[in-house]
């Protein structure tokens, strides 16, 4: 009756520490039967007697020893620690006759477990070292089929028996080696790069928790830092009380789609039930310059990639709200019915924003969805300095927003946020009885999976919520304003520079900067179809040895009808001016004899 | 000119080691020019010759040492990585003044990152342990309010300062603390549990790669295991030569939707531009025990719910092909048009797998696309003992498959595979130029990013490719088998034990045991309104309890008249017999007074 006795104690030490070799956390009979009798109609306080003795710091005395004395706990947190992990340090392992079957829950298997995955580490730690050395490579370019032939014996092939933990550490530093550096100072490849620390660390406790978005009851922490951050946000956008609705979703594109079908639901409900023959030919508006999802979402919901009427750009890739109206008066001439106007807040290519207040009087004047999407904007409401491009942005439905952009945030992080609560969960629900049960013990408003369109769903906010602590509000406003302070270097370094020609004119309004860059043999030539061919590969060849060199990255594309131009974005806080002026020495270099 | 000397000799040491406090890795214009005569072309081979001298490993000796040598191989990194290492040993550091801002990218930011992350690895590792130590609890419940408010000094909001790093630690171990164990042997509450430590590692890698799945371009390692790890689950299945498409999605619920949509594209490509008006009324078919994301589909993509036909089911809640048939001939008279067919190989529920074969034939008498949503029973393909209960499955048109369920997989790791080749990319694509250029130097078939509705998609393959590995297909099999062989412990165990009723009659067919528990006050109740609605109160009270004790869970729910039942799964290569033991134990003590 060993447990018995330290039950009835309630003292500090739980259960499990006093007596380590039970397989069984079940209190004996005896000490229970006592409780069952109060057992109904209160089961949580029930339940916290019965289970008293199992739970840690359960003593009086000892919760207000912890409160509010973080720097007490962290030490008494590293104390336990070190005497419970003493065991593990890091020790020379022979791997080569170790196997998964070997690591935990095998017997025997935490010794094995630990010390493989402290090898793990080693090999992640030293990768994001290295990351941030510039004397690095960005990537160690192979073309697919080099790789799939097993480069230095590295083989991709999937076998039927295992391979040795050896060989699968080695198979992680292959895959490393042979990968992108994303983290890179000198990547610039993407609208999404950077290592965050933070938001790494973040994500590697979300892997370890493993665990999925749609009940509070296997994510309780997650779903309220969920549901926290996203209230921050809707406060950031300036809607009253930061009130409304929304969720992390698998990227821009998803909760692009999310935006497309809420505004559908709210003005046809009846589609949900009904499909799409209850409503009229319903049209979507976005610019030339947009995303190319919200396309892609009026294919996929139904609508049809012709009902997304492409609006013109001025020369800097912004809405031209008049185009708007026209178009939008062309539509119901017809008999169809505008329903959804996007703006985007930072377009993909120029970085351009749409004049959110002008395309906002006119979602009004016609009674349209407005949703901006600023996937890669968004974050710039962050800056005191910056925000200002978004203004107007109260004013929309639905805001798509991607903290993994230009926040810095780790992939993915994207966030579909909606001014009207319960809309999503009207769009969305389908009550599924086995995951979303109303008889909980617990408030069930908290189970937000059937507002998705997935079921399962990623834990992506853990990361972002971490980062946001570390930084505060003022640490992202200091990112985003560097980031733009970085790009306005380059566009003042490049916009006169013989041998650059700049895509559009004036200052950028995001960290985007469009220009060509003309080979010495090439700037006599007249402006013509010749001329015109020819530019339009230099950027690629430019590129191929870039990547071949491996010493950065930039991305290019046509747009329109202009050729290939390079397209150079910075949300990598490890980026520096220096970097900026070895970005264009390697051009030049690369590119003068071409 | 040392880099020059350095690049001229090309020695195995790369000039980045030879001059590691350069921050510029372009060579001298001198050393170069002679290249770039011959830069038209051959841009790969120049590149690999300009770039020749800072590339590891490139003299022929070297790799010749290096291939098929992997022990060789592993013991140089280990060489290098502990010379390199050394002075990363973790050592105790005060983290109470130090900032995120003090890590990298920040100058002499190595150490605290170094010391920070080895921190946080503690943190984790020390998490892992615990999870399979049946002494600790699977979690430590506490209601949103009481999290809200702050328990023991576990603050959740946002605040615009920054955080200590030591903070930062506090909020990671209080985030573990408050949080459910889904790898704890007693976790059986979804259809995703356990924590499989190669899984785990590859998603620590992932997360450190920090890339996307769209292009090759930035993420080649993973675009290759991606497609060599679906080539290898459509054998599996049984498609000739393993051929056809695929993607990794961001859950069942989105790989349903492909099919859904892809089905769509085949019979009525038109849709995608001109939208469902273009299209009859089209009809899906799926059971009324299926997953409710076929619904969801049908509703998000302009079907319309009422167009989803739910098909009865027999008792143990398998289709009945002849439902199905009189249903199509049903809505044919009126003028609909069936598109599509959903057999379910393992319910959510009972895990019923559906007559794949006789679903088949009348799939292909009628022209119907057949979808084999396995998101949760796909996994017994890998089993010899029991993948003929998916016989027929190389039939269908499309497959669900989610390794993060009965595979142990880290979340989140699902698959759509697709039967025919290019059909993926023709619903889809949308030809972003930004993102999939056509002149890019390598083969852009690999661009696998316009098949997806996501853009930016999560790199979700690297840990089921190094699971794969580790365990070889024999150790899938074996973990198959084993969850099946404990669930039918289960199964024996109760199927005639005082106080349990089976929901169905018979061996489950999966690892699914579905059964009621009837307090001793209730055994001799007689079965009516009353006893029904007692019973309908019976399973929440218990899980109410189990987890505020923290001792196990488990999920229950009503299905269709059947009341609150318990449905047990078992996915965790770490639950045992014992813990099946336990369970039963722990339903019958918290259960007894009811």
């Amino acid at each position: 009756m060993m447990m018995a006795a330290s039950a009835s104690s309630s003292s500090s030490s739980s259960a499990a520490e006093v007596d380590q070799s039970s397989d069984n956390l079940r209190p004996p009979a005896s000490v229970c039967d006592g409780w069952y009798g109060v057992a109904h109609g209160c089961t949580r306080k029930l339940g916290m007697k019965i289970c008293g003795f199992l739970q840690k710091n359960n003593s009086l005395e000892e919760k207000s020893r912890m409160v509010g004395s973080f720097r007490e706990k962290e030490q008494s947190h590293n104390r336990e620690n070190r005497e419970k992990e003493s065991r593990f340090t890091h020790t020379e392992t022979d791997f080569s006759n170790l196997f998964a079957r070997d690591l935990l829950p095998a017997k025997n298997g935490e010794e094995p477990t630990m010390q493989f995955l402290l090898e793990v580490m080693e090999i992640l730690t030293n990768y994001v070292r290295k990351t941030f050395d510039r004397s690095t490579k960005v990537l160690d370019f192979h073309h697919p089929h080099q790789l799939l032939e097993g480069i230095e014996g590295f083989n991709l092939e999937l076998c039927d028996q295992p391979e040795s933990l050896e060989q699968i550490l080695v198979d992680c530093r292959d895959t490393l080696k042979y990968g992108v550096r994303t983290g890179h100072p000198r990547f610039f490849n993407q609208l999404s790069t950077g290592l965050d620390i933070i938001g790494l660390a973040g994500e590697w406790l979300t892997s370890t928790a493993n665990t999925n978005m749609f009940t509070y009851e296997i994510a309780p922490v997650f779903v309220l830092m969920e549901q926290l951050t996203l209230k921050k946000m809707r406060e950031i956008i300036g809607w009253p009380n930061g009130e409304g609705d929304g969720l992390f979703s698998p990227g821009g594109a998803i909760s692009n789609m999310y935006s497309v079908m809420i505004a559908r639901y709210k003005y046809f409900p009846e589609v949900k039930t009904k499909g799409m023959s209850a409503a009229p030919r319903l049209i979507l508006f976005t610019s030339e310059h947009s995303h190319y999802s919200i396309a892609k979402a009026g294919a996929a919901l139904g609508f049809g990639k012709e009902n997304v009427i492409l609006l013109s750009t001025d020369e800097r890739g912004r809405v031209i709200p008049a185009d708007l109206e026209a178009k939008i008066i062309n539509a119901k001439q017809k008999g169809y019915v505008p329903l959804f106007v996007n703006a985007t807040a930072g377009t993909t290519v120029y970085g351009a924003f749409d004049p959110i207040n002008d395309i906002a009087d006119i979602c009004e004047k016609y009674n349209i969805w407005l949703h901006v999407d600023g996937a890669w904007g968004g974050s710039l409401l962050m800056s005191r300095k910056h925000r200002h491009k978004l203004n107007g942005v109260e004013r929309a439905n639905s805001v798509t927003w991607n903290p993994h952009k230009m926040m810095g945030v780790p992939l993915q992080c994207s966030a579909i946020l909606v001014r009207e609560k319960g809309i999503l969960q009207g769009c969305n629900s389908m009550c599924a009885g086995y995951l979303f049960q109303p008889d909980k013990q617990y408030d069930v408003t908290y189970d937000t999976g059937d507002k998705a369109i997935q079921c399962g769903r990623h834990v992506d906010i853990f990361k972002f919520w971490l980062m946001w602590k570390a930084k505060g509000t003022v640490g992202f406003e200091q990112h985003v304003d560097r980031c733009l302070e970085v790009s306005e270097y380059l566009y003042n370094k490049i916009k006169n520079r013989e041998g650059y020609q700049m895509v559009f004119q004036g200052e950028p309004q995001h960290t985007n900067v469009c220009f060509w860059y003309i080979p010495p043999s090439m700037r006599n030539m007249l402006d013509g179809e010749e001329r015109r061919e020819r530019l339009h590969k230099v950027a690629p060849k430019i590129k191929a040895m870039m990547m071949e060199c491996g010493t950065t990255m930039v991305g290019y594309q046509p747009q329109g009808d202009k050729v290939n131009f390079f397209r150079m974005v910075i949300s990598n806080h490890a980026a520096t001016k220096s970097d900026i002026d070895f970005l264009i020495e390697e051009i030049e270099r690369l590119g003068q004899d071409l």
